[in-house]
């Protein structure tokens, strides 16, 4: 309880009672459309997105797991990578991962340009080096000219892939759900159920780890606060980044935008539905159990919290030159 | 030899010679946008056609194979199917696969309907079954008033299923290629070397079975009419489906439109690039050795065949509800 106290009390010094009667803005912000992006970077980066040819493989891209069709997750328990390795943890969605204080689960990566270079070369995710991923690129004469384009240099490197990937992911946020036309004035944007479950996801203390603009992805909070969490999961947690043994099971807060597309919930993975969902964290982090009712309304809040969808044309992929390495699925 | 004078014969009774004289008009058709196109069809199939959720491991949609990102193939000699499996067959390309005179390389589907069940319950490729993928859409409330409102019916079957993604694959067609400019009367649209590659495509002979509006797709050839192709592939062409032995290695001729993009080439995906395509083609198809002057141009002369890309927005899939079975990518 100490740790949702003290996340209560970095949020305003307010109680969880008095969180309840306060301006609903104090706790959750609208998302707002991306500033200060620049245009060419994010084009590049969303074919960068899209290209397996940065995998081993030549399957597997960012989109796979983080599939801009369906929430930006692959809606799998943990993901599928290289040979169809089983990975250890459920692929967070990349929707408003803008937001977050850190990136992973585990927060390891300090941002998304932190984060874009690791699953091409997790062995187990996309399989490839960074040095193979460049070697693709550089022999890729379209790829080429954009990356001279945009950044203004002969030679493209890691730092430049990254860089592109997360302007792009940058502007993969989400607004103008339900719940934000209600945060900026359109007071009958929600019915009375959608209304009562916020009004309980408030009273409740749900918001005391589920608030900013991503409600959510902005504390490290432990896994079972009241309960502990059971879970076939062996990861760890923040414990992993920081070596403290207090930081074992805590894991970044994941955001509730969209969360009625970002199924199945939780860092295993193991609740498929959002009753489920909503059952689980009543009992382990608040020790509390609602009634069927209760738990219908909370997930009716929560389905308001849908915003806009990625909006753009499929990128189309330049294609691999004669001297460009072949990928090698089937081999070691 | 007889085979390709005989197609040569279907074509208007002209011998090679004469072909080379005659209006290019006569061998190739410009590519023309679809007609008595059903636009609501086309965006349930659009979905679908991306909707991973048709597989058992709710990870291989047709666009992990036919990635319209990339040509409308995945690149790869033979593709990924479920659990890695490795395919037997190169991944033909979805573009303009609607001016194909059967689908697959051996012609085992009569047209694009047929086709789109296979892979779905292909062991090797999605894995699933066709009672399990609708299983999956009837519980989707958002497809099933989607499948109602396109197909007035309150039950979803595979014959909808197969039938909207049939029509959104008609809409892949590509044209305004810079050859189709120079059909439709640019007469610069091609460049010196572009043109001399042409008119050694139709000396040559490779014509003869290259020809009509997707420049292939329209016979059945032997893949070795004059010499025999060596392969580790233990694919038998089109005697699987006839059981005539003449039939044996006869392939659907390939399109050449977009070919820059759908490397790697032949049914065993074994030619990394278009001079070695050609190379192999020259000899084993037309007993001839290009001078590597020849080569290039007729190289320049293909690529002038990339038409418009698919340009759509990509598509949001409906989420899943409660009640919908989740993927097993791990189970047997």
């Amino acid at each position: 309880m100490r740790k949702i106290l003290l996340s209560i009390a970095v949020f305003g010094l307010m109680s969880v009672s008095a969180a309840a009667q306060a301006d609903p803005g104090d706790f959750i912000e609208p998302i707002m459309p991306p500033q200060s992006i620049n245009l060419g970077m994010v084009d590049l980066g969303k074919k960068l997105y899209f290209d397996p040819r940065l995998s081993k493989s030549g399957f597997i891209s960012c989109n796979s797991c983080h599939n801009l069709s369906m929430g930006g997750t692959d809606n799998l328990p943990t993901s599928i990578g290289d040979k169809w390795n089983q990975g250890p943890i459920n692929a967070p969605t990349v929707l408003n991962s803008s937001l977050n204080l850190a990136q992973f689960w585990d927060g390891r990566a300090a941002d998304l340009k932190a984060q874009a270079g690791g699953p091409i070369a997790n062995p187990g995710e996309m399989g490839f080096t960074h040095t193979l991923a460049i070697g693709v690129l550089e022999s890729i004469p379209a790829y080429v000219r954009e990356f001279k384009q945009v950044f203004g240099k002969d030679k493209i490197d890691i730092d430049q892939v990254t860089l592109a990937i997360a302007e792009f992911e940058k502007t993969l946020v989400t607004p103008n759900s339900r719940f934000d036309e209600y945060l900026l004035g359109k007071k009958d944007a929600l019915s009375a159920d959608e209304m009562a479950g916020y009004q309980l996801f408030e009273e409740s203390g749900c918001v005391a780890c589920h608030n900013g603009a991503a409600i959510g992805g902005n504390s490290f909070q432990k896994m079972g606060v009241v309960e502990p969490y059971k879970t076939k999961s062996s990861a760890d947690g923040r414990v992993a980044v920081t070596g403290k043994d207090a930081d074992r099971f805590n894991f970044k807060v994941p955001t509730l935008r969209n969360v009625e597309m970002t199924y199945p919930y939780f860092h295993d993975g193991a609740a498929n539905t959002l009753p489920e969902a909503v059952d689980t964290m009543a009992r382990v982090q608040l020790g509390k159990k609602f009634t069927r009712e209760e738990n219908t309304k909370i997930v009716a809040f929560l389905k308001t919290l849908t915003g806009d969808q990625p909006n753009f044309t499929l990128p189309i992929l330049p294609p691999s030159s004669d001297t460009t390495p072949r990928p090698t699925p089937f081999s070691k």
